[in-house]
């Protein structure tokens, strides 16, 4: 099917910048065949005008667990171990494999109508999570958390080649393995997982330093931080992309800079469980690729990467008292390039070019937020919310459309989450 | 006109506390009548069915200055000095009294769209900034910029008395004197408005210890902190509404607690030009009513409260290290009541509540931010972004439906916006 976006600005790579540019974008297949002029024998079947519109690539949110959606607002303001144990946990153990395929679903409607169009998840139920995202038409990359021993990680590696293969029939679906964190796993799977991922050809995605208490425990246990039991463990000897790195010191970032780890920072989630900032302005000056992710809603509450590209552009010039502080230009290519490249899909999507895939959020500029209509990148970041986004093209469909969602059931989903909290006895529950 | 909230889910304060509740919410003339059953001869003009409907009061910005909307992303990730004196004062010096009004028009719409029913405005054009109040039946408390000294004010003074006698045929609109702040106004200025204001019964608006600079300059010239200057010149003696007070200490925190002083904390802006993070929790602590405000669009650039509520209930944790501080509860309250006390409108606005103002605006919970319905005062703080707002009602009329705002021409109003930008050639401008 061949679509334009007829004369419409766009964000667009100028070197190592992004700049706002009038153009128009050629759609065949899945990707982008022209920007500009109409690209020779190209056929025509939908024009979106593009008066007043924006067209951005797609955000990439690094990391969530999509999954814990319709736990969204179920255990706030308490303290982490209240939190996991008190409430995560026993949600988890009543949780049934349908009830993740409609978290999932929940996810991926949020995600959407917030212009994510590709997210990288940590998992228990692949097979249920990725039946959500073939049906949506949503980009991701899985893996299935790992927590265990060499000797004893309850099969899980295998599952990850089980579910990798269940998904080969997807190509908007890649694999990495999930060694959880260095409290759930031992140096030995760490080993064994690096091993595995060396062998399959994939990356690593796993928490690191995220807390306090991981650092002591870490440090008590092995006598380093958790930088250095994942490095000398052979996680950074693949493509790895690390979540959080809240607690890292300079040994820690020289590190991860030399070894090429991209890391995520999840700003929302935490200052919400109480962890702190990232260091993130002293990482981009040591050169390693910052991306942005909103983990998952039952610790941020949103998966929407607007709110967290505010967080990420304000409050380090808060912490470091300066506005020149990661500024929103930068910010905008951590939730898009960087995101891309940490998912080793950089040659794919990321960036609105011509060969990419067509993963395209449209935004509608005739809102508030973005009125008027000037510096644009800038608006992003500091006064738009989501609500903006229109139109979401992924692999050169179109999934949403004036704000409906095409190819799941909004409706639908929420009655099944509320469904799902009503029979754990916590529908309209309040405080605790 | 009779309106009826039909079995509608509403956040009604139980206590020092707040508390969602099914009810049904009468309205007649400016007023709630009424809540659960019907108030004895009650004539219903018009029901709104409640159905996945959340009733919240109308969001109370203590602090902003509307006009500046039109310079939204105007100068973004500057200096504090550039961003004044090499943006905005230029472009404040193109500015004619129609370009105050539409920035005034645009910054309603923003805030009618994301709930607010109120707010605190600090202006230089108050004719203009008051005719979109009153055609757009915006509830708001005004007061012009008062900057120089006891001598020459430039008539400032003089002119809000004549603005008050403007004005006087709208209730919806209450004043304070403004006296702008410790580096603009001289300590006999601030000893003459504060006699001002006693002498016509009303209350202060002034920024006080914003930034470092603001505190140094301070200290220099007389010796003491810009609160110690504000409270020995009897600003403190008529009911206060400060600004920022982000580089307050201990004893600067006593003297607003025991004088009463209301303090509007900016958490956007305070990041966004570098000043930091105000000490929140501890003014809490100490009693002080802390409040909540946007501050401009050219310094956030968002005049949406539901952004402004999710940095309020999250920058702390993050800074204390503690997920308890400042909950989604606390912040409610800040976001309504606390505001509405700050503005001495406490009997009239801020909570549902029989016999005081309808002003309220109604959420759609079929959006995925408030997905599953639960704990929705967490819900407002952590996921919802604003564009839930379907319907607001201020002074009992329904000002806005489905989300188009009834009583002002958005179109129009973008088509103004964006030709004021153009005219000062900041059209479609990119990053300085």
């Amino acid at each position: 099917m061949g679509i334009v976006l007829k004369n419409i600005q766009a964000i667009v790579p100028a070197g190592s910048k992004d700049e706002v540019k009038e153009t128009s974008i050629y759609i065949e297949g899945d990707k982008i065949v022209g920007m500009g002029a109409e690209p020779a024998g190209f056929k025509t079947d939908k024009v979106i005008d593009g008066t007043d519109k924006l067209a951005i690539p797609g955000l990439v949110n690094c990391h969530t667990h999509s999954y814990m959606s319709f736990m969204r607002n179920v255990a706030d303001d308490l303290s982490f171990m209240d939190w996991l144990f008190g409430t995560i946990d026993p949600i988890e153990q009543k949780m049934t494999d349908e009830d993740t395929y409609w978290g999932a679903c929940l996810a991926i409607i949020e995600m959407m109508k917030s212009g994510t169009t590709c997210f990288n998840d940590m998992m228990m139920n692949i097979k249920q999570t990725t039946k959500a995202i073939k049906e949506s038409g949503m980009r991701a990359v899985m893996c299935r958390g790992l927590v265990g021993s060499a000797e004893d990680d309850g099969g899980r590696i295998q599952q990850t080649y089980d579910e990798m293969e269940f998904c080969k029939d997807c190509d908007r679906i890649t694999f990495k393995f999930g060694p959880h964190a260095p409290y759930t796993c031992t140096e030995d799977y760490f080993r064994r997982v690096s091993d595995e991922a060396k062998k399959a050809g994939i990356g690593i995605h796993v928490h690191l330093s995220e807390s306090v208490a991981e650092i002591q425990g870490t440090q008590e246990k092995y006598g380093y931080s958790p930088i250095v039991m994942a490095d000398k463990n052979g996680l950074f000897d693949v493509p790895c992309i690390a979540a959080h790195c809240v607690q890292v010191d300079d040994a820690d970032m020289d590190i991860m800079a030399r070894k090429g780890v991209s890391v995520v920072t999840n700003p929302a989630s935490n200052m919400k469980l109480g962890n702190g900032f990232a260091p993130v302005p002293e990482m981009m000056a040591k050169g390693i690729n910052v991306c942005l992710g909103t983990d998952g809603a039952a610790s941020n509450n949103s998966l929407n990467m607007f709110h967290e590209m505010s967080l990420l552009a304000l409050i380090h010039k808060g912490t470091h008292k300066s506005p020149q502080c990661v500024s929103a230009r930068e910010v905008f290519r951590m939730a898009t390039l960087n995101g891309a490249k940490a998912l080793c899909l950089e040659n794919q999507i990321g960036s609105l070019e011509v060969g990419k895939k067509a993963d395209i959020a449209i935004l509608d500029l005739n809102n508030p937020s973005l009125m008027p209509k000037n510096n644009l990148i800038a608006g992003l970041s500091y006064s738009a919310n989501g609500s903006e986004v229109d139109t979401v093209i992924i692999d050169g469909k179109i999934t949403m459309e004036g704000r409906k969602v095409l190819t799941l059931d909004e409706k639908l989903v929420y009655q099944k989450v509320n469904e799902i909290i009503k029979r754990m006895g916590l529908e309209n529950k309040d405080y605790v």
